[in-house]
């Protein structure tokens, strides 16, 4: 196991792996409960690997995934940068105060037949036990607004 | 296991766990040489997940790493959403044919803080047991132009 990079102390609260359920709501969509799974990995280099997925709380069957790094700044400025199998990728920046990230979108680019998403918001916050995980999306034509949020512990 | 999805079966010689070696240049830096492990999984969606990592082959240290979603369009056009940790997302579009995926950028987006990307080519190819990678890259303004290639053989 790499020592952590000294610019990454500020997420150490993150790192290891965390599983838990969360709810989704769109004015586009149904409501829905889902069973998530997050992992915050570091290798010793100035940067902190970041991998998402959920499954249907009732189903079980698998339903988002992302992938990213989050790039601290050494100043409390974060960057994450972000890639969806649903064909968009995410630039945020934001910062980290104490045991929260809250992050904005720079850019978010789809390809093709990815369908439009033109802003984001996310925040991470561990309260005690619990990381806490949300994001905000403006899609398909509307404001930015709630998409998601979960709760989650620590597996690892 | 979950069954793979129909539009995924043209990716289905890339599946698994793959490791080797490979070199790197560019006018900017020194040659350099890595060991690599990459992935290709699915969880039965539309999409194959790919991670990647590589190693200085002479010191053992982490060097890049980088994550995305490969989405099949099913007609053999490809589409490939990536995220990596020196701050700069690609969006890339291409063909498989046969054994040989080739893609091409149609969007490189950085952080504030990332170095300037402006266009990427990559390649995974397959001959015989041997998977092949390359990406050429337009960096630092300069032309598009052979960044690494490497062969790896599958691990599982």
């Amino acid at each position: 196991m790499a020592e952590l990079h000294q610019v990454c102390a500020p997420l150490e609260f993150l790192l290891g792996t965390w599983q838990g359920t969360g709810t989704g709501v769109y004015p586009t969509i149904e409501d829905f409960s889902y069973a998530e799974e997050v992992s915050f990995t570091h290798v010793g280099k100035p940067f902190v690997a970041y991998a998402q997925k959920t499954k249907d709380a009732v189903t079980g069957l698998p339903l988002h995934a992302e992938a990213g790094f989050l790039r601290p700044q050494g100043d409390g400025r974060i960057e994450l940068v972000l890639a969806q199998p649903s064909g968009i990728t995410e630039l945020l920046e934001g910062a980290v105060e104490g045991r929260d990230i809250q992050l904005a979108s720079t850019a978010v680019v789809g390809t093709a037949s990815a369908k439009s998403v033109t802003a984001t918001e996310r925040r991470f916050w561990v309260d005690g036990e619990v990381l806490h995980s949300s994001v905000a999306m403006a899609a398909v034509g509307l404001d930015l607004q709630h998409h998601v949020v979960s709760e989650m512990y620590r597996l690892s």
